[in-house]
């Protein structure tokens, strides 16, 4: 059975637009927010150190959304974090945003894996492989 | 021949990360300011008129990006809107990311159109039919 | 003696600029999200609520900081919630965030309190008002 | 007579907030946009090569605002950009913001110039200092 990353966001005033729902691009900011906490807490490699002292990098190759419905202020979002795959260089995820148990939207996202002084891909690091896998769905 | 709908913004320091390149969720709010600007310019209907006045939204139902290429703080990034569908009740944009004429990234995006008040999808408001079919790809 | 309003925040990858440090305006949004969880926790009002059921609003009149220290990705802002002055249709707050007991920013910033519908101030609410009144510093 | 820089920026559906005006924080979004292109084009010396070329940052030390008047999406917010003090390795600025002529906010802000390899402040840099000075008021 994979695991799955939970992770819950209280909606907040600023991220609503004037129709008084959550302006999209600020589902991926909340979904990054997300992955930096699954790196800490998850994979125990936190994205901070991973940037600053391995010179590792996980920039977005992909990313794909569908937006349900809507968000409120005062919502709780929880996003459930799943690997789809772990690739030589990159993983992709996939994150099920609910309220209530309910699904509003779904992001499925590829990150590569990039060595920042290269400035080149390069492969997941053998110690974070079999965290990673440990999320991977059949 | 459809139109097509040429947008330049410049790479803020404040759109970018602690690696110098963009921060992706920032390419969806330049994407936004593109759309806007495509409904006030192109379609001489601003959003903010069809908000208010008309009480139509226009959120967004999916979107997918693919991030070819980076871009830093300095460079121009120019968006190239064109119509992929104009269905009953939403409308399917492509956008095309480029920097000196080289693709950067790309994002295709569905808008809905919504009676705000209702909180239902809405037809294409008649007036603005035409418009958005002239950018239309065949 | 005065309560003061602690609250954690975690300074995370999609705060700090292309010097690796958090870009100053997002400070403002993590004290308004520190705000608003007073609201909810410490005055046992949510904000959402004051917004939508009792049509209150509570605009930024003016903002003060001075910033003694930067802070970085994967350090936690406390920030020190306490009311400097409870008008009669306005409150003064000062934040002073922390990292690790020491003060790296200050802020002070005054709400007003304003009726949505008629967009005019209006006094404090008097249930609020001694629950303010609690964090109100000598 | 002190130079004034001028610069107009549109009020976009992502600056406002659900009460549907601009949410503060994105004031200082607008105002850094602002010395960003006074840097290009009013001193000739962009933000992007003066960090990335000459090593050199310019963090904001302190900022104060007063929002006097509500601005809403569709606006045009002009500021005017003057310089209160030119120290030996800091600036302060005046931004008056306006519409339709009229006074909606005020800002002032500090920034510091710093040595970003060393991490300590530097003198301002001597071909900028009288550009600098062209905007500085009596």
């Amino acid at each position: 059975m994979a695991k799955v990353f939970v992770h819950d966001q209280l909606i907040r005033f600023s991220h609503c637009d004037p129709a008084g729902i959550v302006y999209f691009p600020e589902f991926f900011d909340l979904a990054h927010a997300t992955m930096e906490d699954w790196f800490r807490e998850g994979l125990e490699q936190p994205l901070p150190d991973l940037i600053r002292e391995r010179r590792i990098g996980t920039p977005t190759v992909t990313i794909a959304s569908d937006f349900l419905k809507p968000l409120s202020m005062g919502d709780t979002l929880r996003f459930e974090l799943t690997v789809l795959k772990a690739g030589n260089a990159s993983v992709r995820l996939a994150y099920s945003g609910k309220k209530d148990g309910v699904e509003h939207l779904r992001i499925t996202q590829t990150i590569a894996f990039v060595a920042l002084d290269a400035g080149t891909a390069t492969p997941i690091p053998t110690d974070l492989r079999p965290r990673i896998e440990e999320y991977l769905v059949a």
